[in-house]
């Protein structure tokens, strides 16, 4: 497994950022896609449990789910804590700068077409899932990483949630699952259980730790509220931060994605106090991947200048100019300024 | 004129950082000590003219400074805006990143002593004090850059207000004001006004808008305030930012200031939500210099690390987590994150 090319967050259990310049390309190579582990690398037995308020308990192998209808998506994941690094006060938790975000194709069987064979009695209320990594929770008790949706959202075929045992026609990698994860296209990455093992059939609630107490919104100013679909955010690519560019026409490039929802503009601001400028912004990469966009930039003067470009999706939603800060730092879609040198 | 050592900010009117490097030392270099000027280099007549409310004007060549008792300090100066960039949302102004601070020794006459001899009337509020630099003010009307003192600052002596014409034992550089400046030290460096000409004794209030409009603490939820003394501050000189450091023994360097009080105490932290222990503070360079801390680090693991120190000053005043945002983004002391890689 070669973990050379990402740029490293934590050595065990291992989480790492998506360098910058892998994210100029379409889809993210699966060896540069950012990684986020709570545990050490299990080892999975290669069978997938469906138990609890069901007509019919199953058990898969891999092979019996590469044997059913298979769908490919690619689909733009990140991380919800990506970008804690620069809310202001600091929050704990792994200081993602801002690159802990992919997109890649993901291949697998709709959750949706496994969920109905085990026929989920009228009572179910949440389905909740569970890898194979475990570990203490915060050094307290041993638990399995594991996350529930509700049952309406799993059951919804409309909602294209796999049961993915392939990434960029490969099959997934130790870091990204092997050999079985749950993708949730449009979530933060936390619902896209990895080393995927058992799914349960709930009447209650799910009250894992990674349910309820990790991944909540803890807001100063009103109710916590659970960590769900991913933002509306644009993200700069070219230039860098810190480069060094010549007077002349320039074009900035980047990403743009909104969780479920598409992306209707890209505005890009290239002096501090200056106007807000529309960006050419391509078709996206399906329902749930990104987009590209471009700015045709007249560079003048010589020194510092600052960059920005921010994103509204379809349903009006843009950016803030500063995070919304939250205990755990979650959610980080705020215009995140470049600094470059002109000369 | 060297100005290749120095981090660019603007070319024209030239405006540039110190290099984090260079804070490494207890004095910086003239040619690395950061530039804030808001006009084109001026001409300047080698006269300093004594008017207003005085009882006698003066007017004195700096060679007649020169033979007036000198006074010799080490201060340090920072930018008003420093650290604007790292405010969210972003203000507007010149993008200091962290780094528009330095301590110079400056050589000078004191300007209780020169400003007894013009004989201020007992009528006399403010001292106001002119460059020969001058421009449109956001393209308005033409203005020479001037800013005030109330007369008890101005006229105390112990406030050790100088009129400069040498730093760090050679004559002034164009770019530090040539041939006198003011020097306030333990103010922000706007009230240190270069290429000085022209002192006014006033008995009104200066309302220059390098006094009233910029250099204003515009706070969202409070009533405006004028920019004056310096805020205490921690700064991280080693390690660099993105720097790769090995576990075992490190020492962590920086300075610390604090406007006209001293530094009681440094502290830092090296885990996100971790603890704060004290550092070692070396005896301050003077009262108006910053003073070096270290703090011995016993590192392990490996991956991403956080390192923040925050300053205490005599007062028991400390270093914000977050900015106290205002419009123009002056004063931002908060803690700076510093981000590294364990290996």
């Amino acid at each position: 497994m070669d973990r050379s090319g990402l740029v490293r967050v934590k050595a065990e259990p291992f989480n790492a950022e998506t360098p910058l310049a892998a994210l100029r390309e379409p889809l993210t190579p699966t060896s540069l896609h950012y990684v986020r582990s709570n545990f050490a690398l299990p080892a999975h037995d290669g069978m997938l449990a469906i138990e609890g308020a069901v007509g019919r308990p199953l058990t898969f192998s891999i092979n019996d789910l590469r044997h059913m209808p298979e769908t490919t998506l690619p689909v733009t994941l990140e991380c919800a804590g990506n970008g804690r690094m620069t809310m202001q006060p600091l929050p704990t938790g792994e200081p993602w700068s801002g690159t802990a975000v992919g997109t890649a194709e993901w291949t697998g069987v709709p959750l949706a077409t496994v969920l109905e064979r085990a026929k989920p009695g009228p009572e179910a209320r949440e389905i909740a899932f569970y890898g194979a990594d475990h570990g203490p929770y915060k050094g307290g008790p041993e638990v399995h990483f594991g996350r529930s949706l509700p049952v309406e959202t799993a059951a919804d075929a409309s909602a294209d949630i796999l049961l993915a045992y392939a990434m960029n026609g490969e099959p997934l990698t130790a870091d990204h699952g092997a050999p079985l994860r749950l993708l949730v296209p449009g979530w933060y990455g936390m619902a896209s259980v990895k080393w995927l093992n058992r799914i349960e059939v709930r009447t209650e609630r799910f009250n894992g730790p990674y349910q309820v107490r990790s991944y909540i919104y803890e807001w100063a100013d009103r109710e916590h509220q659970p960590v769900t679909h991913g933002r509306v955010r644009a993200l700069i690519t070219d230039p860098v931060p810190g480069a060094t560019i010549s007077p002349g026409r320039y074009t900035i490039r980047g990403k743009a994605w909104a969780g479920t929802t598409p992306i209707r503009s890209v505005e890009v601001c290239t002096d501090g106090g200056g106007e807000w400028l529309p960006a050419d912004v391509e078709p996206a990469l399906g329902p749930y991947g990104w987009c590209d966009w471009a700015f045709s930039w007249v560079v003048s003067g010589a020194g510092r200048r600052v960059i920005r470009a921010r994103a509204v999706d379809a349903e009006g939603c843009t950016q803030p100019d500063a995070p919304e800060w939250n205990r755990l730092g979650y959610g980080n879609n705020a215009v995140l300024p470049v600094a470059i040198d002109v000369r």
